[in-house]
């Protein structure tokens, strides 16, 4: 299919979307239904069936399986763990849960909370295709990995005496995002998912999802059912 | 425990052996049994088990167990996947696989050859306390993540027109890390195994593995029973 026949078969408001966002104000918070804790294939099973699916369906997520890939990804899995805050299913240096996760689905962008376990909307619009690959701007979720560096200002508290040094936050927040990405693609082969990690459009997004400076773009991964 | 009562307690030929190496030749390769690819937790309920254990038993890991978590952490799940190169349990960029697991176990360091499945010896002597923290000092394994800069030299059939900038390329190795450090966090929450990713001495022991310059050490992770 080329670009031409493409642009053709995407429904109007669909192509327009992507270039003309409106504010959040529009969206609706999102309360995901609670995650469930076990079901589907087990981890040596599912790391056999590991691998990177590129070619992924229109097909939506049911509610459910949303929030348990959300819950997989980087979801609150103990109520206390170091420094004051909850545990999540992926690691983080010195707990500073530094990595945000943007979701994109087709009416807009929202930002997942994982200690209330909801979508909070972030800006209206369809930016899946955002995550720079043409088979991903049709796929039911992007999950766009952005880093926040203010979690690293920590205090008196703070163990880590080169938590400040921005070549060793790099180091950390790349980590991160591959800690939480693996949890990803292992629920999505535990499930009969496709999920698909890659490069976006890191500077255009940013300024479309309204961040801060202390915020980037790093990559971005598309979940769905395999096309 | 001060460090004068901790030194009195190893061994000394495990306090030894951290400075004074001997060459590879004195280690025997070591054949991994045939891994496993089922039992254990779901990865649901592995995610929700996953967490950081620094307490960490002296107790070795059968040969089953550790054959397993190699193959979890980074083994190959496909005979071919793309480039001309089998697929692994965890992604990489343009499937470059340029992480190598280079395995401290009491006696020595070992490379993991995936395609093998087997452990090639590096050098004599017992580095797990370069791993940089005490409490790894006697866990019966610690994986030291190391970068090959070399396998983004693809040539023709590079389609990542940016895999030759150094800042990129750092940005892919450090998610590299992380997708394998999931792997083995959630291969050990499924079989009741404590792990723990976190710094390490990189200077030192990319001199005592003697890595090419090409070659950088990362991070580590220590695996075994919780204490």
């Amino acid at each position: 299919m080329n670009r031409r026949t493409f642009l053709k078969t995407v429904p109007a408001l669909a192509v327009m979307a992507g270039t003309t966002s409106t504010s959040a104000q529009d969206l609706q918070p999102i309360t995901l239904v609670k995650p469930q804790k076990d079901g589907g294939k087990s981890v040596l099973a599912a790391l056999q069936e590991r691998k990177t699916t590129r070619d992924i369906s229109e097909k939506q997520l049911p509610p459910q399986v949303l929030s348990n890939l959300l819950w997989a990804a980087f979801g609150v899995n103990r109520e206390k763990a170091s420094f004051g805050k909850p545990g999540r299913t992926a690691a983080s240096a010195s707990n500073s849960q530094e990595i945000d996760l943007y979701v994109a689905l087709p009416e807009g962008v929202y930002l997942y909370e994982a200690v209330p376990h909801c979508l909070k909307p972030v800006v209206t619009g369809d930016f899946r295709r955002r995550s720079g690959r043409r088979s991903a701007a049709k796929a039911p979720v992007n999950i766009f990995y952005v880093v926040d560096r203010t979690r690293y200002d920590e205090g008196p508290g703070q163990p880590d005496r080169n938590i400040g040094n921005p070549e060793v936050q790099k180091s950390y927040y790349y980590v991160a995002t591959g800690l939480i990405a693996s949890n990803v693609y292992l629920f999505a082969a535990s499930q009969g998912l496709a999920a698909h990690f890659h490069n976006c459009d890191k500077q255009n997004t940013a300024k479309e999802f309204k961040l801060r400076p202390e915020q980037s773009v790093l990559f971005s991964q598309t979940v769905g059912y395999p096309a």
